[in-house]
């Protein structure tokens, strides 16, 4: 094996020889109407919630899995790096961009639901299904299943997010983990297929993960080694009773003693699913994107002004909920196993229903009226929590992109890259226990109070042994001088963090090259296989490649 | 990339001057006492529990990781091929017997417990850990923690069955399911680490999967791309209330509706654990390998023995058995649901605890006295799987083992491979529906009827939504022909059961080579992989390469 790095191979400027070859090969191959090379949608593709330098020539959009193979093997001939996004809003990470300049592929032409077992709980979708079609697949059928939803758009991809390891709020929130019989185009052209799915009749292809012999799977997630064109996922059974909880704690110094209480409760998996933590500045800028409280960019939220908030809306320091699933029996023994563990720990745990918020959103305004209080404002802030911990997505969640801007579009416009939302996440990974929790936000917070950013933090216990913390740096990209700002505010945490030894679990594109193994010969194995099944170094170059 | 297969490269043969050079290098790198190059212990290397071929010229024995190295660049260096044992239990699959000529690197004496958390649930163990041995170091410490134990041997290596992906009893049954962090020798002596441990703080290496970037860990499962030398298991927290359940049907026409009915209690994880059910040859070769009922080998149990075993122990034609974790009132809310479902259904459904457990082993002699019906043999039967219920090996499996021979040796002094016990198991993995367990089955008795065995079944519902069927033929190896009698039925069975489109998901040595991939380039990809991390090809040649 040679030591070198694996180097972009291409210079996809658009004057260059290759390109311009490529692209009339593209053209033949799979339509003109199909290759993009001007207009908006490649300045589009170059947007991301921070600055980014990448320039996308062209975009590729095939219909199939075929046509996929057609423009691998073109861009192998030619040597022009392509780069694939399914519904590109990977925002936070880079959306569409690419980490080095290619040719985007577009999979969204490529949306179908190929297969779905109702009786075992599994579907299969190619890239282009969106969160929002197969959520409407699944009521069109009347089905009992239900699917697990990311909190970011339900226009966003399934496969996208599931390749990224993304999560949601279900007993199913580990995406990667609930995905099975991948189909995957090599970089070199070939086609793959994981699992029980390489054997053509094998009747537990969507049903059993492993295969036999080595399994394969995990090689496509964060990686540039194929393009997944085709995955099973599997769905819950809806349960017959269906509760969430929510809790909070007034006092920042309660965190340990919380996280410590909840641990068990993974651990044993009476929450059967991941339970989501926010601190203030978190729900704030979920739910007060307009809000008077948040402060004309790019001043900080005062002490006065977080006290103020909470007290008004009835929020706390730290914010959580979680979802359980069952019988009404199931559900009842797990409520008491919380309220018991809570008791002491958490302010204000609550447990609601269908029925509970149905009440709730006809109370919202005579509660107003008779109390001075919002009620309805934390309603909506939960509602679609509350939905999403059902399976259901979204567009709720987006407007928090948009809170350090000084206006919102309307909700069916919203475009956080067009609009220079600046967002940058850092997610790392920390153990489930209180002393991690405590170093992991005291450090967030100093690198923020250095750097002038509000911290929006949320913990999320998708494991049962780890907590998964997404560190969000909002700002706004019209204000001068912020992009750099907020790079280096993102580029201390990263240091501090891992120095720490909290690592990021998922990595934007101006930081895939960060990370080098200390130990080991991971990324050398990577780098082997990448060249075994790219020789031309033609995928998605740098991205998830620590060298 | 070459399309070739890869060729076992070296003549192990014990005259082969290579060999000597190794051994003699061997010897100055781990000391002459571990290198083992005559006396009874290589011949026990070449032996299984059905006719093998396999030379096995040497035994290495390293004592650490580093001498793991030494032992892989020495191979290399003579091109000599090694083939890594854990506790070399693997019955029914080979044993410890290589799928061709090699020298057995032993990895016996790495039998450390390296790091332990009570409160997170997790330790990490070198591959000579037993099963014996993890449960009694919990044991010692007054661990809360439960392991999950594979009903094999107490001395059945923890690493080696998880490496190939067997299973267990409790929630954590899917072993391979449950671990992360692998410590990884490369067969081309560069070592790995995996998931979050390929940084050296990284705190979350034993609690978090995925790593950042492509997950390696699949590809050391059931492979031969490297030796697992360390690796971090998750241990459950034991519960605060444990009942098990168990039920029957008496004729096996019911089987479709069991299944059927058990499926939404796996989906939505009433029960949260593997259910296994056996067919009454299984119980009956687990309860009475001395039985007066079991006819004197090769001759085949007659219906009318069958029905008089099941009467006078009380035994169904299908048998199954679960486990419920939790308090006592989320117990109370599985059993409900369980008791609903399979009313009508299963008959004998029954629930017992601790207390219960206790009783019936003081009643059982009464018992007999009264009725003249056994309760002791069952409940000989059931304490030890109520117990891996609880993640406590057992050895009280091993002599079903030798129900078709005709004596069977003292418990201490078990050795299947020693014993002549014929033994093939063939696993095959279905989706969970009655339809597929009644094809499925039919196969199955057709084909053991064509070959005159009596065909054991178990049937485990490991997954959510797929059957692990473990399919054993059992003969006695020192009746003359056997031998190739029972690997023709075996042969026969695989290839009826693949043509039908139940794949196997675990392979004996016999059958390493015989499932090519029909879709895609699977095997092309492995083979790949396999040059890059072992251009040599010294490390268990063959193993799980379908070429």
């Amino acid at each position: 094996m040679q030591p070198l790095p694996l180097q972009p191979t291409v210079d996809p400027s658009r004057s260059s020889g290759a390109l311009a070859a490529a692209l009339e090969a593209w053209a033949a191959a799979i339509g003109p109407e199909n290759v993009v090379s001007d207009g908006p949608d490649l300045a589009q593709s170059e947007m991301a919630t921070f600055a980014t330098h990448q320039r996308v020539p062209a975009i590729l959009r095939p219909q199939d899995v075929n046509a996929v193979e057609k423009c691998l093997a073109i861009a192998n001939h030619y040597r022009v790096a392509l780069h694939p996004r399914s519904s590109g809003r990977n925002w936070g990470y880079g959306s569409r961009v690419p980490v080095r300049d290619a040719v985007v592929i577009d999979l969204g032409r490529m949306n179908r639901i190929v297969e779905f077992d109702e009786e075992l709980g599994h579907v299969s979708v190619e890239p282009g299904v969106t969160q929002r079609q197969l959520h409407e697949f699944l009521r069109a059928r009347g089905s009992v299943l239900w699917m697990d939803a990311t909190g970011s758009s339900p226009e966003c991809s399934v496969v996208g997010n599931t390749v990224e390891r993304g999560f949601g709020h279900t007993p199913y929130g580990d995406h990667f983990a609930n995905v099975c019989a991948l189909e995957v185009v090599l970089p070199d052209g070939r086609r793959l297929a994981t699992g029980m799915a390489r054997f053509e009749n094998a009747r537990a292809a969507p049903v059993y993960r492993w295969g036999v012999g080595p399994s394969l799977d995990g090689l496509f997630s964060q990686s540039n080694l194929g393009i997944v064109t085709r995955m099973t996922l599997w769905l819950m059974p809806r349960p017959t009773y269906f509760q969430a909880f929510s809790f909070s704690i007034d006092q920042d110094a309660d965190l340990e003693a919380l996280v410590d209480a909840l641990r068990p409760l993974r651990l044993d998996r009476t929450i059967p699913s991941a339970v989501h933590i926010g601190n203030d500045v978190k729900i704030l800028s979920s739910l007060m994107s307009q809000s008077p409280q948040r402060p004309a960019p790019p001043s900080l939220l005062s002490a006065e002004a977080l006290d103020d908030f909470r007290r008004e809306f009835g929020f706390g320091v730290w914010n959580g909920y979680g979802g359980l699933y069952g019988t009404r029996a199931q559900v009842a023994a797990a409520r008491g196993a919380i309220r018991a563990a809570l008791r002491g720990v958490a302010d204000r745990v609550r447990f609601f229903d269908d029925r509970d918020m149905a009440w709730a959103a006809r109370l919202a305004r005579p509660y107003r009226w008779l109390t001075g209080r919002h009620l309805s404002q934390p309603l909506e802030f939960f509602k679609p929590v509350y939905e999403l911990m059902q399976g259901t997505p979204t567009d709720r969640m987006i407007p928090s992109v948009y809170w350090r801007k000084l206006t919102l579009p309307a909700t069916d416009r919203l475009n956080p890259d067009r609009d220079r939302c600046g967002l940058i996440w850092l997610p790392v990974v920390s153990p489930l226990g209180g002393a991690h929790a405590r170093v992991m936000i005291d450090i967030v917070r100093q690198v923020f109070a250095c750097h002038a950013f509000d911290p929006a933090v949320s913990m999320t216990l998708l494991g049962e042994r780890s907590i998964s913390n997404v560190i969000g740096i909002s700002y706004d990209r019209d204000m001068a001088g912020e992009d750099a700002r907020a790079m280096r505010c993102y580029e201390d945490l990263l240091q501090c963090l891992t120095r720490a030894g909290y690592y990021p679990y998922r990595l934007g594109i101006q930081s895939m090259g960060e990370l080098r193994s200390t130990v080991g010969c991971h990324d050398e194995l990577v780098a082997g296989i990448k060249r075994l099944v790219d020789p031309n170094g033609i995928l998605s170059p740098g991205r998830y490649q620590p060298v």
